[in-house]
């Protein structure tokens, strides 16, 4: 069995998540609590209605935070449990996190806290954004500096997506720009401060087998699948929902074909690889955020969607490689190219959707941070904005999301290099038996054969 | 390929329930049609409305059983294949079997049984106490002894929950009380009754592999994420359904993160046990399941969660062991950790709920058994009673659940002492080879190597 | 590394599924639009209502064609990334394929079409067949190959569908008879032709692990819990589909419980085929596709399911080595014994119940290839035909359906032994590194032990 380093920064991690929870039970016994129950028969039939209409969206984007991305995850062969669990519960402590701010920081004047379906969707967006920049630096983080980093950047997200949508009044229902860009950049500044000039070796353990690969796979698949809810789950309910639905629908299939010409093409011997489908094939989720909800053509989803796929798989074969020799920056799951490049992608296209597209009568802001999402419907065209304005915000909404994000993660990694957040070290990365009670011996020797000796050691459940 | 005892037990299994699908058809033939087609055109929409306001849902809850529930199990890592067919025919048979039931005993009186999802969805909740009780003694037993276990455990649960709900009004709208409480004692009581005095020696197959155990966190997540839709499905709909969603997620969260602390502090050098990520992250549905609906404020749910998690690991570090040695009680997937305890605190929960929350606008009886579920709304608070009398009734319920399924199982497990029913011999325990026609020798030099010794033996579809 | 038979094919592939890419982005742009934005509030609330009503439907099917399937055929050990990839690269193009078609045959006359998630569906419906009818070839053939085949099946499909239920006015809202026996003959066809008298040896690569046997039952339990959504997805809203879902709900219970008794008693020592499990349980879904929204009796749903589900392990134990000794007839998966023959029992009964059923107040043309499914209602009772001439129309369309596609599959597979098809070599046959850049040397030696060596093969995320 592997030994740890130190014990003591392994009782820090439950520790202070201890003091988190209880924190969070302070803030809900003072301040939240739920709607008053209604006694009309009418306003039952309504509340059931509302619930029916956003539930099953909810459902398939749980889905996919939870199995899809930890599945997708999966494809580093030995540290699958690690990788599941610490997704997991970076998805519920920032989401706890988020209704904790959010409450204080958006409903408080309201006196009490009216907690709905709503606002643990909005707060499991600020979630995303977390798992999102863990894909930089999986594997060769504790889950004590994975901690940290969600409890920074959960703030960060939610102040610049009201600067983005609320203040900048940017246009994206799917969250291209104010979930993916800056996800991705705010993970590549804390891989640059927290791994500096230090160019990672290639770890043994982080080749992927065919049989990670294969799961891995199965992950992206369901990602794929339930990527429309994710998109349109906020949609003003009617036409725009609809087409949110359709757009991100071609988009998908553009990119999943795409991806195959394209990965067939780049290999001398026409082979795919793995990691190109995983990645590629969702790339047309990540581009049409921005403009799913307009009265764009659907020819307009279909091509969007096929050169995300490109950029995202040319990123993998050009610009990572690039980038780890310029700038030593290590970028574990390629988020740039599955978050970085698109992303940068749709927010363009929004703007030229915004310019080309004769009348606009759908576009509606984007507030994952709460409120009344029917409230908050751009009051005719972009508000009374003229085109080329609205344009301008989207790219100045890019610049703020990658710009702002950048330079929070550079400062969020610089915090994690803190002696104390125990950095594992580089032998004992990758690796289940760092985080786990498992048997090392059963596994080394596959399922079959001397299984009798992983008996050595017992499990709770016996 | 390993020698079986003896055939005429295994001709057993087929032919009973070959026999009980003829029964089945007789009884269908006799007394079950489908409601008349409606022919007015209002009616057909309100039949749609009402379909999809429960659809949703119910395929959730069978993903959970059928797909989470039984990748759940499969932390054996060579019965595999066993516990996904075991728990898919389990939860096939108790289905037809409680509904043949249910159409015998309640809706007999209406002459013909008129079949809609919403019983098939009350027979589906007698199935799960059969396949929660299974987990007491899964791997030790043969399929003939698991359905003799469903034929008695069936009835007895429906007479249990008419007690339960119908004739004591107990408040218990997700199972907490009705389902978990009593299938975790009554597979106690098999288990007890069933192997006696002997304890069970640590079998070398029933040790998981990190792969084994990734497949179970796999199920584990899949029953997380639904879980809600289990609870609320039989909910009024309006406030009550909305409120018991936002419950469950809250406790599911809040289950989520302590058990990860919890686990990291029971363990000297802070490592996780995937048993316990793979129990624990679920006690809080358990527990919620008897106040869900009631209007208790959100941190009642997260209080709840937490206590219920913590109490899971907990029994799993202290209890269970403590029950092997003064008891030599077989739990093989700690059901009492996951069902029982946080059952026990679920229940305790609603009396003091119902004892401290103001007004009790929220309250209505679960009764999976079938009927009208709007028909069975308690008029007015607890159907007229004070709280003192209902929390007392909640209580009365939790003692009948639990000291008659205990009963119950004893008699039943003494009965699977049959010797017809084959008890499997201790060598042939946890392995697939028992059940199934698989290559021993493929699997045993790993999935390459030697893989061409595997061809000897030739698949069906080939 | 595999060395490849030659180049130049492994560019075809990708280069003439760009061009395809490349005309659907022409297509989309001079004839594809979305439905004009509705801008009346009660239309918004209508489109938000039918969306409603479908979107949980379709994403069901979704996930069953995506992951379900993919899993399913994930039985080889060693080729589960190319099955994965192939059936979703083959969903996509064929959907696309399908769009275009339909888009230019039936929607022509009102100058722009207007998509919808109706048309997806209804193009999805036809990649649903050539994913069938890949079955019967998977393994032995190439992507190319089955690239042409998709091109080939999708149009005849169309035309198939529409002379049957078009023109013919079966009743098969499930897709019975359209979809499973039209894609089985078809796929022994192409089978046939393809590999003509050639027997093909039993391929050491092919024989599943308990491992992949494991996988592949999560895929059909997946495919088996979503499977009524797949059946009711057309259906009237209203009884009919309410009936329609517990019609199929009825069915695969039946056929779920009926596979364990007849895999148990075909074996010598009772033990169970995972082969027979994995195909078995779904044949009931296949066979109530014809009937499901009649006003049959609960029974009949019951009976069918346990006869559909024995003729299938029928097939596989008896007719399956008789096709391959007389006519060297290759079926990989068996596709005969899941959906060829209970299909053709679905037909018949089809005809049954229109013959026997007192009144036909349910009964509704099933028309995948677009159009308003409400306009297409039957007028009255089969459109005023009796049903004496409705059941010989079934009759026809099963005659139609199965030797229409016989014939066109035959053609087919004579054009998949073009040179430049690349038929792969016989020891490259059932690997996944004649398509993909995976490790051979790390997964021989298992996950565990030299995993080190893998380390050489860089992958591109690093």
């Amino acid at each position: 069995m592997a030994t740890t380093p130190s014990t003591s920064p392994r009782r820090l991690l439950p520790l202070s998540l201890g003091l988190f929870q209880a924190a969070l039970l302070l803030f809900f016994t003072l301040f939240v609590t739920y709607d008053e129950p209604s006694v009309q028969a009418e306003d039952a039939n309504a509340v059931a209605n509302q619930l029916y209409s956003i539930f099953p969206f909810f459902q398939d984007i749980q889905v996919m935070l939870v199995v899809g991305l930890g599945l997708l995850l999966t494809f580093l062969p030995r540290y699958g449990l690690s990788v599941l669990t610490h997704n997991f519960l970076l998805l519920n402590f920032s989401t706890q996190w988020a209704l904790l701010l959010q409450g204080l920081l958006h409903h408080f004047h309201h006196g009490q806290v009216h907690l709905g379906l709503h606002n643990i969707l909005t707060a499991e967006f600020a979630a995303v954004t977390v798992l999102i920049s863990t894909g930089a630096i999986v594997g060769r983080t504790s889950p004590c500096q994975l901690l940290v980093m969600a409890t920074c950047e959960v703030p960060i997200y939610l102040a610049s997506e009201w600067a983005i949508t609320t203040y900048l009044g940017v246009l994206d229902v799917g969250g291209t720009i104010t979930i993916h860009v800056f996800s991705c950049y705010f993970g590549l500044g804390v891989s640059k401060a927290l791994f500096r000039a230090a160019q990672q070796p290639v770890h043994p353990k982080e080749t992927p087998t065919p049989r990670s690969d294969l799961m891995s796979l199965v992950g992206t698949l369901i990602l794929w699948v339930f990527w429309p809810s994710f998109v349109a789950v906020l949609c003003q309910p009617g036409g725009a929902q609809h087409r949110a639905i359709l757009n991100t629908l071609l988009a998908m299939s553009a990119s999943a074909v795409t991806t195959v010409v394209t990965s067939s093409l780049m290999e001398r011997d026409g082979k795919l690889s793995p990691g190109h489908l995983q990645n590629g094939s969702l790339a047309g989720g990540v581009a049409i955020g921005a403009v799913a909800d307009m009265a764009v053509a659907p020819v307009a989803a279909l091509a969007l969607g096929s050169l995300s796929a490109m950029s995202c798989l040319l990123g993998f074969r050009f610009l990572t490689p690039l980038l780890v020799r310029k700038l030593s920056l290590q970028d574990q799951c390629g988020i740039h190219n599955l978050h970085g490049l698109p992303g940068i992608l749709g927010a363009a296209a929004s703007a030229v959707a915004i310019l080309v597209v004769p009348d606009g009568t759908a576009g509606y802001h984007f507030s994952p941070t709460g409120g009344n999402a029917t409230e908050e419907v751009a009051m005719g065209w972009f508000g009374g904005r003229g085109a080329g304005w609205q344009a301008l915000c989207q790219a100045v909404g890019l610049v703020v999301a990658g710009g702002g994000s950048l330079l929070a993660g550079l400062l969020t990694g610089a915090a994690l290099r803190l002696p104390c957040l125990a950095l594992p070290p580089q032998r004992l990365c990758f690796d289940d038996s760092m985080y786990f009670k498992v048997q090392d011996e059963a596994e080394s020797t596959g399922m079959g054969g001397t299984i009798e000796e992983g008996a050595l050691a017992m499990k709770e459940q016996v």
